[in-house]
């Protein structure tokens, strides 16, 4: 029995996903918050973690990944993303936690079975329609540094804040969001502020 | 039986909350994504629509909610919307196409199973513990003029291009703006779109 923890803060959605992996003979399946996501996996012992990492509110799993990911290595528990198409940016912080399974939401029920068993063996797994995703997520537009001011200004971090927070001058900072603005092809910085939580960039 | 349509953009989540959905004996299910869903009510002819409208990309549910919801009206089908817990804004919006049921998505499966025979009957129905959200949605802090200026701002127009689609003079659209930031109670205005935009206003 591959032992299977589902981890998504709708409890209605986990719910359902839990119920489309338990019909399967050799799942036993356990779902979990993200706020409950270490204690399950540390009390329960999964084999794989199967993970929303697409919230309303995104912050809050990406932040909880790491240390998710940290006891899933000790435990030898495998951590399966469940991806939104679409969105380069996010893949490409999920993959900074080093999981070791990636679906797509858009495929249909077996792919999600198929990288279960996958990743329950030992194996990567990453799933074919998420390739191109893949492919844009390793392109990174911007540098680390960007990144940071971009994080800040979406939180709506005035230039002096941001200038404040990470040392900078206010005329770096303002090169910064220039140079965030035209690798993003936007017209402005709200715009690539939108253009940059669209792709999960920030 | 109940004919049930779940309308879901990924077919993952739909295929399990359908799955959660048919192991009831009254109830008879179907699935389609929003761009299908018109189709499938016209030709299914459900007697409840389940509707996810929180998709990452959240503007094309709510634009195509209103057309589902005439065509719903013609065929005496119930819609009942999956809400995420609180985002008013989202709340207020989707109420505009005067769904007959709200669930919301932190609630265990019961709650939605309820809802959809409450439905069915041509009850109206709203789950308990959306009421908070709903009383915050009734207080729409902003008018309708500053809720078109946001929507524009919050996809990257400057203030001259908001004031050519709204046909206003720049000053008044950056009266407006100062207005929203002040409602806000944001500290600029990028701050009051990150507000707004969480709370799912715009």
């Amino acid at each position: 029995m591959i032992k299977v923890l589902v981890v998504h803060d709708a409890c209605l959605l986990r719910q359902a996903l839990a119920m489309l992996l338990c019909r399967e003979h050799d799942l036993e399946v356990n779902t979990a918050s993200w706020s409950d996501a270490v204690t399950g996996l540390v009390s329960w012992q999964p084999r794989v973690c199967v993970l929303d990492v697409d919230a309303p509110e995104s912050a809050a799993p990406i932040s909880q990944l790491a240390l998710l990911a940290e006891h899933a290595a000790e435990r030898k528990c495998g951590l399966l993303v469940l991806a939104p198409p679409s969105r380069p940016g996010l893949l490409y912080r999920v993959s900074q936690a080093q999981a070791q399974g990636y679906v797509s939401k858009g495929e249909p029920c077996e792919a999600l079975l198929g990288a279960i068993r996958h990743v329950a063996q030992g194996e990567q797994f990453v799933d074919t329609s998420l390739g191109w995703d893949f492919l844009q997520a390793a392109r990174v537009p911007l540098t680390e540094r960007e990144l940071s001011v971009l994080s800040l200004a979406s939180q709506g971090a005035s230039v002096a804040e941001i200038a404040g927070d990470l040392h900078l001058t206010n005329g770096t900072v303002r090169n910064y969001l220039s140079a965030i603005t035209r690798k993003t092809g936007a017209r402005n910085r709200v715009d690539a502020i939108r253009i940059s939580q669209k792709a999960g960039w920030v």
